[in-house]
C-alpha cells in the first residue's frame, strides 16, 4: 500500500475532474490518498485535505462538472517552494505525487523529480495530461481538447448563420479563441463547415505571424460573395509585424486577448462595414453542455491508466494518449517520459496540418465525439424583384 | 386559396426557423406563398423569393437550424417604403402578409395595417413573436427566450465553477447578458444555482439603476465567503449615477455592450483582485446545442397556429402564448391585437419577480426545457496542514 498525493493544476478544462474521478477510483482501492488543494499553491504551503469516505464520493460525483474540484489556479513555484514541498511529502510519508495538468506541470513533476532524488527520497512522480489548446507534446493530444474544439466549431458554425441573416447590418464577426502559441482552437473553428458561405472565411494561428493584406484580401473576398464574413483568430496572433496583444500582466504572466479588437478595428476601417469582435471566452473550457463523449472517456481513462501505473511503479513519466489508426479512431496509453514532454516545449500545429485543413480535420474529427448535428445548405431561393 | 407574403425580422434566435418551419408547412397545403428577403429592406424593395419545392423544403430542413434563413437584419423602414411596399404587395395580389419578429416588427405591421386600409387594400396581417431577452408585451413569454435563457444559466454556472478553482489567480468574473431595457435574461443566470457558493453572486438588471455600494457590497461579501464572485450584468444597466455604456451607434441604433468593462475596471480598483468581464454575446441566440425543447416545440406551434389564423382571416394579431398553469406547465395560443402589443411597449421585469427571485425562476423553469444536469456542491474536504 503507497501513500499517494494527488492534485490538479493550471487553468481548468471541462473533463479534468473526470481523470480526477478515473484515477481516485481506481487508486484508492489498494492505497491511501492524501488531496492537494488549489494546485502548487497546496504543494508550496502543505495544505491538503484528508481523504475520507465524503471525498471519495463527492470526487466520483464531480466528474461531469467542469472546473478543477480540488482547486488549481496559478501559483509561481519557486526553487524554495519545491525544496520544502519536497520535504514535506517525505515527512508525510508520500510515496507517490500525481499531477494532472499541463506543459508547465510537467516541468514543475520533473524539477520536483530532481529534488527528492537530492534529498534521497524515492518519491514516484507521475503526470496526467490535460489541455484546452491542445499544446501539450509527446502525446496525440490530451484530454480537455476534444470538447473545447467541438465547442469552437459549433459556436463557429451557429453564429455564422447568424450573422448571415444579419447581413443588412452587420457584416463581420471577427471571434477569438484560446491559444497563446498554437493555433489548435482556432483552426478548429472550420472542423463543421460544409459550404463555402458558412465561417469561418479566414483563419489566424500564431505559427504564421498575420498579414494584413492576406487578412483584408480574405474578407473582401467573403464581402464580396456572400455579403458577410467570419475570421476566427487565437488569442496569440501577431500582426507579421507587431507583437501580442497582452491585456495585462498578473504574476509576472501576460493575459492575452485583445487581438480580435485590433483585427476588427482593423477591418471596419479599411472595408467601411459595422464589425463585432467577439471572445469564445471562458465556456471553451467550461461549458459542461457540449463535452465530447470520446473526451470524457479517454480523461477517465488516463486516470485510471495513471492509477495503475502507480502500482506497477512507473515514474518520471506522463500518461500519452497514442492512436491506433486514422480510419476507425482507437487509442492506448503509453508512458512517456516527463523529460521528453518537457524537452518538446510547447507543441504548435505541424506544417502538414496549416498546409492541408482538410488532413488536420481528418485528425480531429473523431476527438470531437457523436451527435453533431448536419446543417443543410444556406437558403438559395430564386429572386424575384416587384417594381 | 390565399397569396401570402412571409418574413423574418430583426435579431434572430435559434428557434427563429423553427416558427417559419412551421407556418410554412401547415399554410402551404391550401395556399400560395413568397418568401420576403432580408426581413423590412425586402418590403421595402420588393425583393422576394418564389415559392417552389426546393425552397418548401429547404426551410423545413433549417428547421432547427441558427440564424434567420430568409435573412432578417436591421433596416430602417421608413413611412415612404411603408407606403410602397403595401403597394407593392397589392399589385402582387397579396393576401396576407405575415412577419415572425419582435416589439419593433409589431409596430411596424401595424403601420402597415393603417397604411393598406387607408389604400383600401383588404390586407391580412398577422405577427408571430420571437425574441431572445423576453421584452415583447401581451404573452407570457416569446420563442427563443427559454433557450437563450437556458444557455445563460449553463454558462454562468459552468464559468462559475472553473472560476472557483482559479480563485487562487483569478477571484471576479463580470458576465454581460444581453437585454437592453430589461433584466430577464440576466436574471436567468441564477436558475441553476444550487449553492450559495455557486455563482452568480450578484445580478444586475436595467430595472434597477446599479448602486456601487450595492455592488461592491455583494461582491466583499462573497469574495471573503467563497474567495471568489460572479457578476451577471445586462447589457442595458445603468449606474444610479449615470447613463448606458454605449460602443457605437449603427443607423441610428446604439449598439450597447461595455458596461461588464466598466463594471470590471471598478471592481479591480475597489477590491484590487484580478477580475475579467466577458460578455456572453451572440451564443445567447445563436447557440443552437443547447435549444430548450420546449422553446424548440412551441416555436414550431407558434408558426403552425399563425397558419390556421391565415385560413380563418384574422387579423391585426399577434400569436400570443399564454401559459395554463405555474405547476404542470402547459400553455395555449391566443390572438392578441397588434395595437395592445405596440401600447405595452418594451417589457420589462414585473416587481414581484424582481423581489422575489424565487418566484421568477419558477416561472422560468418549465421554459428551459428537459435534460439539465444537476451538480453536487462544491467540494468541501478536512483540510490538513502539514508544517
Amino acid at each position: 500500500m503507497k501513500k499517494v498525493a494527488v492534485g490538479q493544476a493550471g487553468g481548468p478544462t471541462a473533463v479534468i475532474n473526470a481523470t480526477l474521478a478515473g484515477f481516485v477510483k481506481e487508486v484508492e482501492r489498494d492505497h491511501s490518498l492524501l488531496f492537494i488543494k488549489n494546485g502548487y499553491e497546496g504543494l508550496a504551503k502543505g495544505s491538503y485535505y484528508e481523504c475520507d469516505k465524503e471525498m471519495l464520493k463527492s470526487i466520483s460525483l464531480h466528474r461531469d462538472v467542469p472546473g478543477a474540484c480540488l482547486g488549481s489556479g496559478r501559483f509561481p513555484l519557486t526553487d524554495d517552494h519545491i525544496e520544502s514541498g519536497v520535504r514535506r511529502l517525505k515527512k508525510e510519508g508520500v510515496d507517490a505525487l500525481v499531477f494532472i495538468g499541463g506543459n508547465g506541470t510537467m516541468e514543475a513533476l520533473k524539477k520536483i523529480d530532481r529534488e527528492a532524488k537530492k534529498q534521497q527520497y524515492p518519491l514516484q512522480v507521475l503526470g496526467l495530461p490535460k489541455t484546452v489548446d491542445n499544446d501539450l507534446g509527446e502525446t496525440d493530444h490530451a484530454p480537455g481538447f476534444g470538447s473545447s474544439a467541438r465547442y469552437v466549431a459549433q459556436a463557429t458554425r451557429d453564429m455564422s448563420r447568424d450573422l448571415a441573416s444579419m447581413k443588412n447590418f452587420e457584416k463581420v464577426r471577427v471571434l477569438e479563441t484560446m491559444g497563446r502559441n498554437a493555433g489548435w482552437l482556432a483552426a478548429a473553428s472550420g472542423l463543421l463547415q460544409q459550404y463555402d458561405e458558412e465561417g469561418p472565411h479566414v483563419i489566424a494561428i500564431p505559427e504564421r505571424p498575420l498579414k494584413k493584406e492576406t487578412l483584408l484580401e480574405g474578407v473582401t473576398n467573403a464581402l464580396s460573395r456572400y455579403g458577410h464574413a467570419t475570421v476566427v483568430v487565437s488569442e496569440g496572433v501577431t500582426w507579421s509585424e507587431g507583437s501580442q496583444v497582452q491585456r495585462e500582466i498578473v504574476d509576472g504572466r501576460p493575459v492575452l486577448g485583445g487581438i480580435s479588437n485590433e483585427i476588427a478595428a482593423f477591418l471596419k476601417k479599411e472595408c467601411n462595414v459595422m464589425t463585432r469582435a467577439e471572445l469564445l471566452g471562458m465556456n471553451q473550457r467550461s461549458f459542461s453542455a457540449v463535452v465530447s463523449d470520446i473526451d470524457r472517456e479517454e480523461a477517465y481513462t488516463v486516470g485510471r491508466v495513471g492509477a495503475e501505473w502507480i502500482r506497477d511503479g512507473l515514474s518520471n513519466v506522463m500518461v500519452s494518449i497514442t492512436r491506433h489508426s486514422h480510419h476507425r479512431y482507437t487509442a492506448r496509453m503509453i508512458p512517456v517520459q516527463l523529460e521528453d514532454v518537457v524537452k518538446a516545449g510547447e507543441r504548435v500545429m505541424p506544417e502538414q496540418f496549416i498546409q492541408n485543413r482538410k488532413l488536420y480535420y481528418e485528425w480531429l474529427k473523431p476527438l470531437i465525439g457523436e451527435d453533431v448535428s448536419i446543417y443543410p445548405p444556406p437558403l438559395k431561393g430564386d429572386e424575384v424583384y416587384v417594381e
